[in-house]
């Protein structure tokens, strides 16, 4: 199914509308006003359970009706794509049948809470794609402008042959030991803890990054405060707050991650240094419009790491903003990341990042607790031939 | 006129879609999503002079209809607000014939081009507020959380006394002597340069973060490249290219201000520092989502500025928004502004900035420019009243 | 042998004269001035292997002369301090007979090249401390004031209880391919690479700051450039370019760790940061001057990471010094560390970091080179009755 | 005189034993360590009002004796180097001795505390160059490294055709109101406040980087705090605690400066930013081993901003002290100046800044307190026959 971009609107509809249902509607309210060249968009319908509050979110978020039937969302005509925001364990079952409908289906990340889960999303998403269908999974930061830049820049080979990646994704919402119990820190509804909601961005952006796939990692978890408070009195916490790893690459480079919610002080710290033979580039979510780029070839004497603030025209994404300085916000990235799907499902080409993509961020996340449970022995990842293999198409397709 | 929040909607108009159309635009379609206590708002028309330009510009974002004839905007009853983003020689008429045919007014800063043009919007301003009806000059960057928040700061004494302000605004888009000749450089249709765009902000934020007037005013204005290539072959230049000064302020405090568009290598740095007896506050706009803040009455060797990052939901306008970590943009401060505009609206209380707020930075242009034009020697500034008053003679007085 | 502060003078002996003696050299002529309060010393001797070369830098340096025999320097009455700046795998003899010939010794960092050359090293300093005489590990950066400060906040309980510390040392001189191979990158004369040259800084500033020791170990080796330009032809490295460790610590608290001389761009970037449940700390030493401070406690909305410059003469070490703002380099740490020294000697109590300290490190870089061979499984350091133990009295010192 | 390399060691004496005192001290018994292709230097004496305090202060500082005549100290023949570090009041008596008894001799910065005084200082070093004596004046940041290499890339055209200079030296001594009087607060000793301590540097950097002199001058100054705690009872402050200037150079740029005592929480920040046609540079002394560069002209998207670590060995200074980001502190500029003094002297060439650069500095410092008491009017700096025209030579050689 190619969208016919002079045809009728694409309608939408997004399922859940929590945090990431503001965010992604957000982003369709706003796509064509800043991509003007895509499709007409429709915001039909926004789902959620409970009826009072996702009618009203609705009207609030520019939808024309709430609803709480997901089946009767995904039996209507006049929509083609959704947009599924609900918590992780709901992905497999709405994305599956999202497709088997139909529909373009964008997933919020990580995927889904298991491999198993996120390998029959793939399957599904190939199956779709057969009859012109597309998926994707919503790593939305591929779409920060400097981090497509320092992508691209890696890809020109203006720092060289990367040998190490430092990365971390550092929270300290569960610093305070009187944070309460959530769903979050129980491992039936959450699947784990900084490691599916923080490392799985963290894995996504080496593979983004670099293109280049993880073979082996050691890891270490960790549960800093291990009984909170619930509803019902002092709870054991089942899930990890700290997630430590060492990851080797196809590439020979070696990556460090840290990902925790106990970093007092640091909010939404995603950091990524990238060190390669020519130079090095470092990014810090908190400041999501600046890249410094070290390259080791300037003059003698003249070489330190630029802070270049991405918001030129001729930087990803800018043409779609604003001038040079006036800097972009964390939710733009979702509006970004719009469009690029609208552009992909109107060229019939497979957005990305594809299911593939999250199914392989899913098999780095279980190999780290994998390795964990050993004290840390390195777990060599699935290669061809192995039970964790893409299949020849898939697997081309993924990376 | 108070608006009923349960009632029928606020129509909107725009006047004016470039950058500035663009950016309001995207406040009102976005403002009810973020800031659902408020009003409903009908995005009725966007006017402009190109009809089909201004045809698709509603269209893309977000309006029922285009215009290019504001007379038959000002003439509709389902309009209440009209937003006048057009080139400042053009904002006394509009806003003037707006307020007259009862609607609230936004004007986009600079109030004017002159004094002159400043007292008559503010002296329809006066008239219309006596019927119910609003205006207010969009000095959008007091709605940065993090000015916002300093301004708080300053008012509950966290600084002490404030002795030094420290105000620059560092632009480069004409620091290439290649740039060419635009309307912006000619003193007939700009009215000024670097002065009237740039340093209107730097004294607004004056105003607005110290709660002081200016006093007395030493300057100088320089053009750095005095002819630039226009569509008929050289042309000169006859606006400043950057402007100095230093304020005497009636709190006793001094502020240095320096504002230009021949920094290279900055792109919109409004850089604030504010020294009191009791600490200091520092921001730069090209990371806006952080204030710097000294407390002296650290405990002994603990004193150091801290780096506030100021996206808590305890800091203004961040419930509206997203978690801590999530930070906004540039353009987030419209969104805000056109929320405090409607508040101010629904309350029938005035909104701020006032039009006389937008008088009084007009009169420190203005003296900069006599001070400027007798080699720095001081101009005084009107004292007498309050420091919103503007009686008659006083205001002749002041300019 | 306890100094007498009004007495003679103490002489002092440095052997090696290249890196390491220059600064070692430095703070010996310059710690009388800046620490007024110790015991006169005399700069009796420099001693190295090249007659030439020794005596010109002996005079270079404010040596009263230079010498080929170390033997010959320890035989000498006018020489009660040996300061020991040779390559590593020469400490354990010469610190050895040093502190049986009743000298007080400091030997550079790392303590040696294995745990067995370290062990023999401590029981040594034992048996000399019971005479008087007193050894110490040369760990200079337990003088920058910030890192001071730092432990001093860490102790005063001002971020908590320690959860995280991420620790890095960031070099680059072998990034290029090029760079040429020398004694420093083969075992048999290094020992290793990275590992005992920056990792042992790392630990070192672990168990400063905490007052912590490891007790299990998780890390990675790796050697980017396998193969290098030597005199006669390429060569292949046999030591690590960089090393990688998550540490558990006894407190229950968890480091990560990374060192490397191949980020390119970072010149000497030992970065620390230490997450609390009520703040953090974090450091830089190409920013040696500054500690970030941040106070979870602070008023709602204020929290930020305070960057203090550590320049006050509240501070440690800066009574020494100079006025607020007037900052210190690299080589002041050493002058420090001289005086501390001193100040010890003259008291007749045992200077920090001890023989045991050194060990203590060394042991925990075998850890993680036996860890790195098993593929990252988790090696699980010594307890008491473990072969790797301090003795009663030694690791009652130790910590 | 042409000093010996292999001849006799130059004698030093140092007058003033206070901070700039201990600072010079600290240079000359450093200087041949880490300069040794100078000439041999002996610290003969340290001379100071106090007997007791200066022979102990001058046993601590390396010297052989102290003295409490300065005029023995001139007579004496094994000196033949003067540094006077004593309050400026006193620099004109005793350089003037100095330089007819046939010293070299080195002035603390100011040169003075008025242009009249500089002027006989500045006659005094012309007649003493005849005889081969030479003269200096202590702007010591002219030999941060940092500072140095930025005088160089403009030089080298880096950053195109100079356009504004900020500059701005904020230090927060004075910010309490409680700090007491002291002789530095009292226009009879002091001369002035802020304008004579820190615009003298602000001032000397604009001509050292640039290379232009200033034409004309608009000021302002206050007294924030105009009385203090003396020992006798409240007393009036009778110099300024802040300035600012804007400044017209000779080259068609434009500087603004600001030094004030008052700036809470900031202690040594002298802060420089040099913007050009073809870049920027930017500079804070709390950072001293850091020069920030911006090249316009490098490849589209990826100008910014680069830091770079002034520590490379191909960097100003640097081949005489450490390794790659083994970073220098504030003390070191004056080693590196006693250096290039030495250099010069033996080479008979003229040690650079002059007394005549020293005095340039004075006359604008004296032309901003002009134009402060004409209300910022612009007053215009004397060129080529006017009444502050240096002599024919003077004037060559004072640029």
């Amino acid at each position: 199914m190619t969208a016919n971009p002079d045809g009728p609107p694409l309608g939408v509809a997004v399922l859940g509308h929590a945090f990431m249902g503001k965010a992604h509607s957000n982003a369709w309210r706003n796509v064509s006003a800043f991509y003007p060249g895509g499709p007409a968009v429709a915001q039909r319908v926004l789902a959620g359970r409970d009826p009072h509050g996702v009618a009203a979110d609705a009207a609030r978020y520019g939808w024309a009706e709430g609803s709480t039937d997901w089946r009767a969302v995904l039996a209507r005509d006049d929509v083609q794509i959704v947009d599924i925001c609900t918590p992780g364990h709901l992905h497999a079952e709405l994305a599956v049948a999202a497709l088997e409908a139909g529909k373009h289906v964008i997933v919020e990340k990580p995927l889904a809470n298991s491999v198993a889960e996120a390998e029959l999303m793939a399957a599904a998403a190939r199956s779709a794609r057969a009859a012109g269908v597309h998926a994707m999974v919503g790593f939305n930061y591929r779409r920060v402008p400097a981090l497509a830049l320092a992508r691209q820049l890696i890809a020109e080979g203006r720092i060289g042959t990367v040998r190490q990646v430092r990365i971390a994704y550092l929270q300290d919402w569960l610093a305070d030991d009187a944070a309460p119990m959530t769903w979050r820190l129980r491992r039936e509804t959450a699947g784990s803890g900084a490691l599916g909601d923080l490392a799985s961005h963290a894995v996504d952006q080496i593979h983004f990054l670099l293109g280049a796939r993880v073979t082996s990692v050691s890891a270490t978890l960790n549960t800093f405060v291990d009984t909170r408070q619930g509803p019902d009195g002092p709870e054991p916490v089942t899930v990890d707050d700290a997630a430590w790893a060492t990851l080797r690459l196809d590439s020979g480079a070696v990556a460090s991650l840290e990902v925790t919610r106990m970093a007092t002080g640091r909010k939404n710290a995603l950091r990524i240094e990238v060190y390669g033979s020519g130079g090095h580039l470092s990014f810090d979510l908190e400041r999501l419009n600046e890249l410094h780029y070290y390259d080791a070839g300037a003059p003698p004497g003249l070489a330190g790491a630029a802070r270049i603030l991405v918001t030129e025209q001729s930087h990803p994404y800018l043409q779609a903003w604003w001038p040079p300085g006036h800097v972009l916000g964390w939710d733009h990235t979702f509006t970004s990341q719009a469009a690029d799907f609208l552009a992909a499902v109107v060229a019939g080409s497979a957005p990305s990042p594809s299911f593939e993509d999250g199914l392989a961020v899913q098999k780095v996340l279980d190999a780290m607790v994998r390795s964990a449970a050993q004290g840390g022995t390195a777990v060599v990842l699935a290669g061809p031939g192995s039970r964790h293999d893409l299949s020849a198409t898939g697997a081309t397709d993924a990376s």
